[in-house]
């Protein structure tokens, strides 16, 4: 038995998922005629009650358009110390788009408002301009955070006062809208950018999209063509998309709860803290995880290794009930 | 009836490579477990008997991921004054590479190694250095120019000469292969770095690979994921390029035949030069090409406008000889 | 009567400085062949015991080049949230370099060893690498503070843990030294770049130089040139930095002395904490400064606004004491 | 007796210059509170009829921000091959500005204009888009060609008709001046933005300055910053640029007049062509042409190599009629 709690990236999709891929009308989406393509994009730019949405070929790549957007070379963006656009994207949006950047800290990753607002310079002719912050929620290496909604209207209000772009890392945005039934056209309303993945909870292979105005989707697609995201038949890629938001968004509350009851089964071997798990992400903590994960691996239960004494578990929906418990009984006897 | 003479981008899978795709085994790419990417770049890497090859989502980001493993932000790229990597890649080479870039100007795009020589900027303190030549086969714009494989020897002499790196774009060395009877290794053994596109004559939907050594491959691997082309599970897209590879290839000589055809059967009405047919492209020449376009559109006869007076026709599976019959009818009645 | 205390770099030269300047024998420094900037260049490197300095035009071009000489494009540096090469180089490390920063945040910009190792991200294929760290000394922004040689030893021993290379930000290193009396070459040891500044507290007109080891030098005068910094007869301007290397770091002793006195005239209108005053540097903290400063204008006392409720004042060689105690009773009574 | 022709940048001032330098007004230019450079902008700007100059410290520095006003990242500028800002400013509009080029080629750099116009792109979604087009005049590696205001006029239009932006690059527009006898604001009329530079054939040892409208002076100050072009009390070095603004551009004659008899008597020798020299520049051709050089330096004749076979000689107001005579002797005894 194989229990792959790595990353909620390393799903296969379904058979359902796979008849919808296989069934998909195709065209060249670099000429704009891939009719699936064309629908997903409505959909969820329609879902954010946006005007427009961008496929891309990775959640790296929306958000980095998203970033380029909102702030040109040389200006600033502001983000939390831990957010996956300054620590996994290699360096994007300084190498590729010469954003520069200042960082917060907060426990989990959780936006604190008040923390922010010191940080923003205004536009002077001797300093770096702000010009934009970037919000991930769920936040990942926080361990799935969900950003409480009234921060995020604090946060826009504290923009709006300083005329800044914001930009949802919305990668999880799912997980996020799954544990706090805030609606996405909440969050579409919040944000000037929006990168929502695919591939991630909802389980398709690949593709992500970036969620944003008319006018900016327009700008958008030159980025991306700069990029090298310009795809061509991505309608096959499109239709597992479509089918995965028509259909997965709602069972996602199962992996929350699966990642809940693990974290509390392994809570007693102080493994994990089970009232820090909000979605589908559970931290471990532990010294010397390398060897307990490279011995939970030759039991089948795989994690992610982040630090020296710290990583990663995600439920997602190639694990089932069973495979939690073969999880839980290997790690709890290893960390034993 | 439609015929899409615009590019070779424009084909959708066929049943048999569609089943390919459904039947793929797949996985997590980002952490290199999938298995049907990885088979695709193992058989590609060894076709051009070159060590390794990266598979990107599009042809662009294999041509950028190639500059950038052989030029440093501002070092130098020579090309010609038609290649696509500096007009058709929205100038990523200078904005994410930082690559600076200076060009010969040549008849069809066709290599003319002597000019070459006088541009090269050798290592001085003052000066903007040389680093790589890139050279397109075939050369697209310049009308499916296959380049000869002398020039390319003593391209290649050239700058062992100087020491500086060799990129092929090949985004239609399939084509080049088939015209000219040159085997692929050579091709490989001739560049550091050879671009191949899987979505062009061949007939995939969507993806390229970047060929090249070992020691690049694992670079190209860090710069692929920070241009956001790091893709989950895409072996679906593999698989079809696997497929094209195993049965696409032979068949190119029946395009490249009809665009002959279609060049001959054209030239009395002084559209086109049919001694400039190569491969599977055919240069239109004719004032007020949009009207024309327009109008045989209409007919179901797409072709592609890309100047005032000129445009572009390709051939490729999806048009067969009653296709090119068709173009040719309404062609020739809309130019008389 | 005009007490200028916006900032130390606008001393004007002394006679003295004026006529070394007049006396400089000068050549083309682009072919490296100006004495005197020869000169300044060896005596620079020779006071922090390192192997050369680069002159140029400013300290911001200073800084910038060492950052590019230790991290490369998609690689990350830290620093801390007010530290000037990421607030007032205009996002250069970004913009020109592709280098991506997270910062720390510290009362007085006081460097804290402990809370930079949780920063550091290793080598891997999937995260953002870090590779080096900036640290100012004294920090501006932060008050004049300056940084514990016991702080500098501590961050050394972490970077060579970790492989990091670390860069000085010395633009008043001058400071640091006067105030502390720890020896240059003891900052030469400590960092692998350094850049210091001779038209703040030393009173030049224009320049600084980027101290490092010799082959980083080489590197640092091609990234010099590729900025525009490789000026012609640039020994008029070192000469008026040889001239205040040799007679003006003494004297700062006086400038901190007239900082601290001003300070703690001024505390008792609760205009500032003399307390924190470590340098030639004063921080104003009140409401409604930019009102307060506009009318100490107009009876000559000019400070710095660097937000809605503080500021700064600079003492240096042009301001004395009689300039001191008009400032404090302009500024005095204004506050009551 | 030393006669060094290896570039008009190697001048030292005169003591009339020396002293127009020593008794400058200076000020914090950061600021914006140096009389002497705010009048030496405002001198430049009126003599080419535009609104507004920004001194830098090279005249890389005012290319670059020249080209950095009128191209944005990924969008592209035109020039000839042997551009100076393509060839010996390290790559910088590429590496710094994200700006990419194709270039055309022409004998001596004289333009061209009917050789553009098939190079422009105009802006379209697939396609990298032409924004602006770069002169030389006097062309530096041409020779010192002199580009006809006719030609010049000929490419306003183009540019006019495609909305294009041009750059001049000036550095030597004195010696076109004083070969043509154009009016500088007739060059300023035909350019959007205008390098010049004071210390070539005027002699000043350091500055340029960039000319252009109000807006784009205020945004070239933002991106001067950036460079690290910043400087505080730089009216010293603008005393020099007055001076030579007001005394060295009529005697720009003697030197073009030197030229052409130096060109002249060492023809005969097969050095050079006489008939190419147009201002102060003699291109010397000759095979082993470093041997002949490292001769000459011997016996005190200084020229620059450039390529295995060739070099270049220039004349400048360090370099009078004894020293033509000296240079003619040695040279045409070595060639002998």
């Amino acid at each position: 038995m194989i229990v792959d709690l790595r990353s909620d990236t390393v799903t296969r999709p379904t058979a359902a998922m796979l008849q919808a891929m296989t069934a998909a009308d195709v065209g060249d989406d670099v000429y704009g005629e891939d009719p699936t393509v064309n629908a997903l994009e409505a959909e969820v730019a329609d879902l954010f009650g946006k005007e427009a949405a961008v496929f891309t070929p990775t959640g790296s790549m929306a958000n980095q358009i998203g970033l380029q957007l909102l702030v040109r070379p040389g200006e600033e963006l502001l983000c939390d110390v831990k957010a996956h656009v300054v620590n996994y994207e290699m360096g994007a949006a300084a190498a590729l788009g010469g954003i520069t950047t200042r960082t917060w800290s907060t426990p989990g990753g959780r936006l604190d408002v008040p923390l922010i607002e010191p940080l923003i310079n205004r536009p002077n002719p001797y300093a770096t301009v702000t010009r934009a912050i970037a919000v991930e929620n769920t936040h990942n290496i926080g361990g799935g955070t969900v950003q409480p909604v009234e921060s995020l209207r604090e946060l826009r209000a504290l923009a709006d006062e300083y005329g800044l772009g914001l930009h949802l890392d919305g990668a999880r945005i799912w997980n996020a809208h799954a544990a706090s039934g805030v609606a996405f056209e909440e969050y579409g309303r919040l944000f000037d950018t929006v990168s929502v993945c695919l591939s991630k909870g909802l389980g398709a292979p690949v593709g992500s999209l970036l969620v944003t105005d008319a006018e900016r989707a327009q700008r958008a697609r030159v980025i991306r063509k700069r990029l090298g995201g310009g795809m061509r038949q991505a309608g096959f890629l499109a239709a597992a998309g479509r089918y995965a938001i028509a259909h997965h968004i709602d069972r996602l509350a199962e992996d929350h709860a699966r990642a809940l009851h693990l974290a509390r089964s392994l809570e007693p071997f102080g493994l994990c803290d089970a009232s820090a798990v909000e979605t589908n992400i559970v931290i471990v903590r532990v010294p010397g995880i390398a060897a307990l994960a490279a011995a939970a691996a030759e039991q089948g239960v795989r994690i992610s290794v982040l630090g020296p004494d710290w990583g990663r578990m995600l439920t997602h929906y190639d694990v089932d009930d069973a495979g939690i418990e073969h999880a839980v009984k290997v790690l709890g006897e290893l960390a034993s």
